[in-house]
């Protein structure tokens, strides 16, 4: 595996977070497949918080998503395993049970149902991991909580990240302030040697399960689903937010509440943030790229059409190149089988016209467009012109860095 | 762009082909975007010729695609016009009236009808054609045609290809002998600079039109809709099969009659062998990869399960590196959405067992298929375990090579 420098699309420095009232973490290195790397991370939430998440929809998914997938939908969590290094995914019965025995063990640590605690793991596919590395480790862990250990819990879920991700915000709810603090893994929709997107976001307000669930899942396809780095759908992405309520505000009835106004936009801004940073991380990744579709039936299209040019290897290859090669965007918006009017078709780039209409307009130039396409952050503006539809995704160009890290690795 | 060697998987030499009665070819260097290289090839054929074909389903297909459509419902062809350089791609009413001008004059010249003229056009996209390049080259080309002139034709519709390609069979329909000939070009689903894969075989068997379009639809679903090289869909994907019904053997009734039991297998092997010889000159191209899946529900979700596999990044890497990386085979399987029981999953590469009934075999060595990848054509076999449905796609490597190539070209 090459050595891997920062990503050149890696925020300045790591963000100074909020305490999130109610969270504990504590890391440790467990020897999961490395010696010496910091690979395990617990957290211990109080009695009362709520969980909201989404997990991949792949048919071939973890041992470990398939847990989350029952607790997300009892909506209470009391703790969090997660384990870089072994995805525990096509693992079978073997795997299956490494998920119970550590659900059982942090259980009964903190006083809790094993099904408030949610494991999460990535790392290599297809060899049954060594349970007892993660239940002998578990009590030490369990002793060494503390508030606010957000940085050595970004770094201990990292795996070929080539830095470590999390976002924080303080909302308002009533005359209340409340606190959000995230982080995230992920390099790729798959990591080279270590599949997967893993995000865990913490808040201390308090907000009912239900209603969590429903923002959550909105919320993710604004931003965690509207990523990707090589459309290679990961077996492990997990993305979960806990409420621990130990912040008091004025009680919350629903998602839609007028009084979350302020609370759902941070919350957004936290999910949007993590996301981007894992497309800054994307294998090989030189060039962020912000694809907005307007003009589709509706904003499902506008994001299936915004993710089939992100998506196209020859629309990432041309980026990468500084080359304005808009015409691949023409083929990537007809291969997307979504309804648009290719005669009506608009084409810009940072701001910069290229096809109106339909049409190339008068005085294009490709050296005005190859200019703005030697900067790190390139914008791809899409008109279909069909309907109202709107949707903004992101990726990363691909490179020779791509092959270099995933040509190579397991062997 | 970079200069291009030819592909390491070409085939040792260009074809010896039988000539096929009645059809008649000539090229030339019409200029349409470089000079002095050959861009234009007519091609006529004898009155009650039928034809059938397939097109791209891009919603951004170009005037060509679609002036071809109509014609292949009519199922009658007299002449066919192909140029390289520009695709006539998002190119508007200009375009269109392009696609006239050529099929007017072409069938002035043959006295044939313009909608038994077929247009195909590939090279850049938005780039309004100079239609006088083509109306003015017809005259001579139509003086100059010759039988067999099958190299020249194949040289004449390359584009970024590094190889002519080209494929013949010689059937029996009843005590008659046919002979089709075909030629190909494409060099990803979209080429480099110039969008796209053409093929176009002629055949004097005598098949009425219907007849014909059945038999091209089923194969084109077996052969060229069965290879991707970076699963980005062109704009001027076409593939047309002219029969001539130069040779007399008894009359064909429809396209599942017995008597065309041989000729329906060459020209699927003639059809397989242009796909094939279209992903021997994938983009950067080291490795021939074919994906066999099994045990699925049917033929058409094993299709999908394998074109899942075979257009992800991560396995194309892999394979690249050489690496018996087969936890990503996993992961595309997952993510292909089709009926798949991962528990019961099992992989093979080459015929060496890897995964068995969801489980690693035992005394499973990466390094023996490791040998095996270092070869330059990979057959990766999975079963899925739900049915009996199966198929085989095709594909190549993902390298650094096709980054060289698509990295930098229109600027």
């Amino acid at each position: 595996m090459p050595s891997l420098k920062p990503s050149p699309l890696a925020p300045k420095r790591f963000p100074t977070l909020a305490p999130v009232h109610g969270v504990r973490l504590a890391t440790t290195a467990a020897g999961i497949r490395y010696v010496g790397r910091t690979d395990l991370l617990l957290a211990v939430m109080p009695e009362g918080t709520a969980v909201g998440g989404v997990v991949t929809t792949s048919k071939s998914a973890s041992a470990p998503v398939k847990w989350c997938q029952s607790g997300i939908k009892q909506g209470r969590a009391r703790a969090l395993v997660v384990n870089s290094g072994n995805s525990n995914t096509f693992t079978g019965k073997r795997g299956v049970a490494t998920v119970r025995a550590t659900a059982a063990t942090a259980a009964a640590l903190v006083g809790c149902r094993p099904d408030e605690v949610f494991v999460a793991s990535t790392g290599v596919i297809g060899e049954p991991p060594d349970s007892t590395k993660i239940t002998k480790a578990l009590p030490g862990l369990f002793a060494a909580l503390e508030p606010g250990a957000w940085r050595t819990a970004a770094e201990a879920i990292r795996t070929t990240d080539t830095f470590a991700k999390a976002a924080g915000a303080t909302a308002r709810i009533g005359n209340a302030r409340v606190n959000i603090a995230g982080i995230a893994k992920g390099s790729g929709m798959i990591a080279p040697n270590m599949a997967t997107m893993l995000s865990f976001v913490f808040t201390d307000a308090a907000i009912p399960p239900k209603a969590l669930q429903r923002m959550v899942a909105a919320m993710a396809d604004r931003t965690f689903n509207a990523i990707t780095v090589d459309s290679d759908t990961s077996t492990s992405d997990t993305v979960l937010v806990f409420a621990t309520g130990a912040v008091r505000h004025p009680r919350v009835a629903s998602a839609a509440a007028p009084l979350l106004a302020d609370f759902r936009a941070k919350l957004e801004g936290v999910m949007r943030d993590l996301a981007h940073q894992i497309v800054r991380d994307g294998e090989g990744a030189q060039k962020f790229i912000a694809v907005t579709v307007s003009g589709a039936t509706d904003d499902v299209s506008a994001r299936r059409i915004g993710m089939t040019i992100a998506n196209s290897p020859l629309v990432k290859t041309a980026i990468a190149g500084g080359d304005p090669n808009w015409g691949r965007v023409v083929m990537a918006v007809g291969k997307a089988g979504e309804p648009a009017n290719i005669a009506k078709l608009s084409i810009a780039m940072g701001g910069r016209p290229i096809a109106r209409k339909g049409e190339i307009v008068k005085g294009y130039s490709d050296a005005k467009v190859a200019r703005y396409l030697k900067g790190r952050e390139v914008a791809i503006e899409v008109d279909v012109a069909v309907g109202r539809g709107r949707a903004t995704v992101w990726t990363c160009d691909l490179t020779h860095g791509y092959i270099d890290i995933n040509a190579s690795y397991k062997t």
